[in-house]
């Protein structure tokens, strides 16, 4: 059977050309081109081979880690890849290590807080990883809100340096990437005094451990802080524990672009505006997004594949079982998922757009659009990582029992994914950010303040409370316009709502803590509107290739009207639609999945992902999912032996009786 | 800090008789005695430690296994436990082995589908342990659909044997629990045949290793399928695989108390009623779902402890942070899972009823009530379990970051639970047997027939069809009469609505394929009614203790009324509800979950719980997390040396600029 493409009838069926759709999911040909070499360069490497990695045990991982990180870097200088390769290289490898928050988050926290002469300083040593760094914030008892944190960095004029100290166990830095045991260097969050006077949380640069042997320097204590979930999934990273026993560093590694200490103990402000580190925040959520659409699109090709392998019920007169993916009731929970990681993929893009636009009025010290750019990338932070964790556990589930097996590759996906939900911004805690600011939007639509962006719509406020749907059969909720105008009109009732129930409370405070399960609903809602205008927008775009615009424009309004449907509680309290005209676009939705269903596989293929990235047996391209996974088996550390090892102690005794006398 | 209860004051809020409240959750004080001292000695016997399971390789953890599951054999023998005590015993041991299918499948499926002589034959050698069973059905191509099973047995008149064969790869045995390397016998299922006939699926009692030296006989090929979802989880479980080729067992080793071979070959019924295989599976199901309501209420607990130790925000004057038990957001995503788990207990017990009820009318050959108590049991196991399961994970989320470490016992929790969706029936093909069954009810509405037991409300079809909620406070949804009704009324409704839209398809298979997505909204709709309806129930029994009703009746009505929030499509679409109503509904579970908050720890204190079972330091009895999470941190395998294994060869070169000449 090698050889055979158990998937080629399905993939005959495709009514477009894969290979645009290929590109319009790439983002450009250039990007098609260097995601498919890289990839391939990933896979045919046996030093990245990653299908053993649910196996070995911590130390083993952790080492195997190691080894395929220092191979990644050697690749990247023998073939002198470029920042964009190198960067496509570690996302292909697809396994977290200490160079994510290297890259990621200790590079661009010296690039965005320190001073030029910082920079100067310590991008060089990072860029040519002669130091290894990490980024310390939490602490054992603080996450979300940082202005919590207890480190302190008091200022000592005498010696000119700040003492880092963690005064108390819940001041343990914990959590950290890399931190465990690798890098040498942190940028490390404390609350600076001078002179006894605190003035809040601010980043400095602190070496861990010596550049000779790899120790700890005097007065740090660090360590691994454990197994995580997952079987590989994030243990194969150190997050680390982090203490600091009255540690001194010069005064000149504090990070002071925004705000500085002088010689003499003189806490200043610069003229930088602080703004700036939205613009920060804008990017990382942005990466976060387009994650989400990667990390689910994953894990929709694996379940749209085996679904198509797989078969079950049906047989007539001794014939095949029915492919799963014909069941109906497995399409009405795959297709969204599908339309979803195309949908997270377009705002993403946006997103991308979305970054550079506020870089260049921040350039321009235009702060208009910040607070608006904020709440929309926290939402769509939010939005996105907690569909996609239960996009890829349902896609699990979708799998049957054989999802349950590590080498559907579906577990550690969800393993590795997870965390998203949860860092860079507690999901509901952002959730409740943007319900601050639609709370502040609303408030201030009498006056002449006009919302801007994404929140532009609230300005028909008059018409989008009273207006009516006018949908009259299932194909009417094909148009743009009725799709966007009831997603409008039910976020801006269910927020003007919310304002209208805090008025009642006399102290606003309470009234958002008491309401706050409802405003996280009225800024779902508003989030959700989001990405359908831009799945909508995207569709307005010229798009190349053979049926690619059909296939674009089903998985939009499938995504749309799945949404109505399982929000259709939303859109009917709000009075937005009708009952009837739900049930319509439950009717319009099933014409979608079959209109879908032909192009499934294909639609997956268009991901591009090679088998290895995959990492999944069900979800291989050529479908010879059976003898693939009796093979994968035989490769179980406990097959090694026919007889278990613990037989003779353990099986034995209680076989023949013996146990009473037996030593256990 | 030793000994200090960090949640005393929480524990003295409380405004009911938590002892009392124990004998609820356990059923009755005989239960809550035998529980509270099994559970006690398990947690007391170092042999049964867990804490070390997730950092253990694979060979390691199934060894370790194998040693606690003969000290647990031999705990039984020692003490003399009655099997109720030795079934807690296993229970409480909390950790998936061979012998939950030898106790759990493979005798029950011997005295369910035995004669009398095949059981006095094997149950003496299976109650001794001298020989261990598994439940062979499912087969790498064939889950759910059972009658698709290819294996075969093929009597041979000659020798007066059956041929046990495995014909093609997908007709391998994979996943029994207990087959890869423990089990020296199986009820295997495979299709019969008799001269050249076949029969269908029956089950046959194989012998599968040596009971001298544990070897394979000859014929069989079995090993273990590999690395499941966790860390721990089901690792410690041996699911297995197995091929026959050509292997002879005599023929009195077919199940044969529903059907014979006889000497020459000829296949015959009994007169047994093959109705008593739905015996079976009410008592099996019921079993699942009290596992679902033990499995999330030790997620709630967990999570709740854990939400009233940890603090985040709202700090004022620098005082400490507000407990995140506090924040509506935490209630209102925490408060329904803990009343789901009540809700699921007090149903479960109801189930436990359900199946004495269908025994007894077995026995006196009234099947009336079969096919309801069937529909019933199959849709309480796919609602528990998956409730249950999502329940686990958002107590995960409810942990913050905290919540991701193995420490915290929920991933293993997730990983070991989630597998209850797809085993004893997939879920979603569950949700299809109810709703075929309340199409047929509603079919059958006209004629003489009246639906019974829980479907019984259907005979008021009428009123339900018409009746208006009468709520017109927040309280009036605290009256049982207009819950009920609202429930019934939806579930009425949306079972009327598919069956009519059915009767517009010419081909009702055909329809019943299109529409199934709406059919299985109708199964949830009347399984969730069954729930409250039981919930409420138990709130007209006589029960004592100072203040447990009371606090009873509060989670009822969060259970009932988050339902109505969260699926408020439903009821408005159906006209059940107003959307005013839907709104004061939403008001009463927010004054509701201000009425449990005070008592929430000792809620889930009613469980009595022990440490050892929990397995959780967020969960921890005494609140004490932080000095126990800061402690089990240094125990892993990583921090065994400061510098780590592999820091040599992968990150000096890095370093020290050397990558290009390493031996990597």
């Amino acid at each position: 059977m090698e050889g055979v493409d158990h998937l080629a009838n399905e993939r005959n069926k495709a009514q477009f050309d894969v290979d645009s759709m290929k590109i319009v999911w790439a983002g450009s040909r250039h990007a098609f081109e260097v995601s498919d070499r890289i990839s391939k360069l990933v896979a045919s490497d046996p030093a990245f081979r990653k299908d053993n990695r649910a196996m070995l045990e911590r130390k083993e991982l952790f080492k195997n880690t190691l080894r395929k990180t220092a191979h990644a870097w050697k690749t990247i200088i023998d073939l002198r890849l470029s920042e964009e390769e190198a960067s496509r290289l570690r996302f292909y490898i697809d396994e977290p290590a200490y160079t994510d928050l290297h890259w990621g988050m200790f590079i661009p926290a010296i690039k965005g807080q320190g001073t030029d002469e910082q920079q100067q300083k310590w991008l060089p040593l990072a860029y040519k990883m002669q130091i290894i760094g990490c980024y310390a914030q939490t602490e054992l008892g603080h996450g979300s809100n940082v202005q919590g944190l207890e480190t302190t960095a008091t200022f000592d004029p005498q010696t000119d340096e700040f003492i880092i100290h963690s005064p108390t166990l819940t001041s343990s830095k914990w959590w950290p990437g890399g931190l465990g045991k690798v890098s040498t260097h942190a940028v490390a969050y404390a609350r600076l005094v001078t002179d006894g006077q605190d003035h809040g949380v601010h980043g400095f640069i602190v070496q861990l451990r010596s550049l000779e042997d790899h120790s700890p320097l005097p007065g740090i204590t660090v360590g691994d802080i454990g197994m995580k979930f997952g079987n590989g999934a994030y243990n194969t990273m150190d997050n680390g524990v982090l203490r600091f026993d009255h540690v001194r560093i010069p005064r000149n590694q504090m990070l002071m672009r925004v705000s500085q200490v002088t010689r003499e103990g003189k806490y200043m402000q610069s003229n930088v505006p602080r703004q700036l580190v939205y613009g920060t925040m804008v990017y990382v959520r942005q990466t976060i997004v387009a994650d989400a659409s990667c990390a689910l699109s994953k894990a929709v090709c694996i379940a749209t594949r085996y679904s198509a392998v797989r078969r079950q019920f049906g047989s007539h007169n001794g014939g095949p079982e029915t492919q799963v993916i014909d069941y109906k009731t497995q399409q009405s929970r795959l297709f969204p998922l599908l339309a979803s990681a195309y949908a997270f993929r377009f705002v993403g893009e946006w997103l991308k757009w979305l970054y550079t636009d506020v870089t260049q009025r921040l350039q321009a010290n235009d702060f208009s659009t910040l607070p608006e750019a904020h709440a929309c990338t926290a939402g769509l932070k939010s939005l996105t990582t907690s569909a996609t964790a239960d996009g890829i556990e349902e896609c699990r589930k979708l799998c049957g029992g054989h999802g349950y097996l590590c080498t559907s590759g579906l577990p550690e996906l969800f393993a590795v994914y997870v965390p998203a939900c949860t860092y860079e911004g507690d999901n509901i805690v952002l959730l409740l950010q943007v319900a601050r600011f639609l709370m502040k939007t609303v408030s201030q639509l009498g006056s002449g303040k006009h919302p801007v962006g994404t929140i532009a719509y609230m300005k028909r406020v008059e018409h989008l409370m009273q207006c009516r749907c006018n949908v009259q059969r299932a194909e009417d909720w094909l148009k743009p316009s009725a799709v966007l105008e009831a997603f409008e009109a039910r976020a801006t009732r269910m927020s003007v709502a919310c304002a209208q129930n805090l008025s009642k409370f006399a102290n606003p405070e309470e009234g958002f803590a008491e309401l706050s399960a409802d405003l996280v609903d009225a800024a779902v809602a508003h989030c959700q509107l989001i990405v359908v205008s831009k799945f909508i927008a995207k569709l307005q775009q010229d798009i190349p290739g053979k049926g690619v615009k059909e296939q674009l424009d089903a998985l939009c309004y499938v995504y749309a009207l799945f949404l109505l449907h399982k929000h259709q509680g939303d859109f009917l309290s709000t009075g937005c639609i009708t009952p009837k005209q739900a049930s319509l676009a439950n009717d319009q939705l099933r014409s979608l999945y079959s209109k879908i269903r032909p192009n499934a596989i294909a639609l997956v293929d268009s991901f591009n992902y090679t088998d290895h990235f995959l990492g999944s047996i069900l979800g291989c391209y050529d479908g010879n999912v059976y003898p693939k996974l009796y093979e994968a088996a035989w490769k179980d550390p406990l097959n090694e032996s026919v007889v278990p090892n613990g037989y003779h102690e353990y099986i034995k005794p209680v076989l023949k009786q013996q146990i009473r006398t037996a030593r256990l």
